[in-house]
């Protein structure tokens, strides 16, 4: 059994490629890049921290550009990321097929709004693309916490460029580098957590 | 990190409780039971065989014969069904309480209707009983297959009174000698799956 986790480097997505390991998968880690900004270097740490191959999945600037205009016309990031999100999953789907691996998963959570696929949404996904997802639905925040303190080695950050490897860091360069306007507006300030180790 | 699974010995509730364990959690396996028939000896075995400890939680007769009415009133099974399992939980979540366990567990899984906890009664059950519950909602039918099949010998039978812990055993028992009806007419035949160890 072989699995594809989209991957930030963040806890979440790093929980369930540990599960999924523990579970029997071949886990390898995949990481969305629209081409504007190298932002997938910190997941690629993290990767590498944790042993698990890691990919990225090139996609189409124009893609990340229709995901910037739906935060700008909205004046808030969910429905954007949502869009993005949606769309990687949906090419991501298509690298598992290429590679002859069953299975793609995120780590969304049970928890979580944005991004999220809904079950009807994993259903139609699953049956026209020939895979399975898998995602954190399974546990609440507070088991969420629970396995991540106990399992991984993490560092916290005030969010920057270069130290997140979420759709946010392209957006957000977008957002500052093409449209003249100041990204700041759009994403509230949070901090970033990154996955450096296990424990 | 403890966890209390309901447990029945089919693959879904051992599969859950296989998962828990390699996620570093100590379990222990409950199984229901309402005082009319010794349904949790196939359960105890499956249990036996996975090295892992099981307790049975004695509940009222009258919870059971309420969810008899309900299935009687029917003429089907999953209301009745659905009633006993979300009252099976709230006794589970009252003992892990008393037993300073933080988490519990079921085998429900994304693609089940019958019975299932929808995301506000879980969110409910959290927060009155102070507890974190966990399923197998991260994972597809086609996911949980492999998984199942990768980890557990397996028997299947046409199932019977006799090799299988789940609800319809005490709920067929009442109908049959207390109701004078035959449960037959509210279940249809089919074939019990149940965990002999692991692979």
């Amino acid at each position: 059994m072989k699995a594809y986790v989209l991957y930030s480097g963040g806890k979440d997505s790093s929980l369930i490629a540990i599960l999924l390991k523990r579970m029997g998968f071949h886990v390898e880690f995949v990481t969305a890049n629209f081409g504007v900004y190298e932002s997938y270097i910190p997941a690629s740490k993290s990767a590498k921290s944790l042993g698990i191959n890691h990919n990225i999945l090139n996609l189409d600037k124009n893609i990340l550009k229709k995901a910037v205009d739906i935060i700008l016309t909205d004046g808030f990031p969910n429905n954007g990321i949502t869009y993005l999100h949606k769309v990687v999953v949906e090419k991501l789907a298509d690298l598992a097929n290429e590679n002859s691996f069953s299975t793609i998963a995120d780590g969304t959570r049970r928890d979580d709004r944005t991004p999220k696929l809904e079950k009807n949404e994993i259903r139609s996904l699953e049956d026209r693309k020939s895979i399975q997802y898998v995602n954190l639905d399974s546990f609440g925040y507070k088991t969420i916490e629970n396995l991540v303190s106990n399992l991984f080695e993490i560092t916290i950050e005030e969010s920057n460029r270069d130290n997140g490897s979420d759709y946010e860091v392209e957006i957000r360069y977008l957002i500052d580098t093409e449209r003249n306007l100041n990204s700041k507006d759009f994403f509230p300030k949070h901090f970033q957590t990154r996955v450096i180790g296990l424990r």
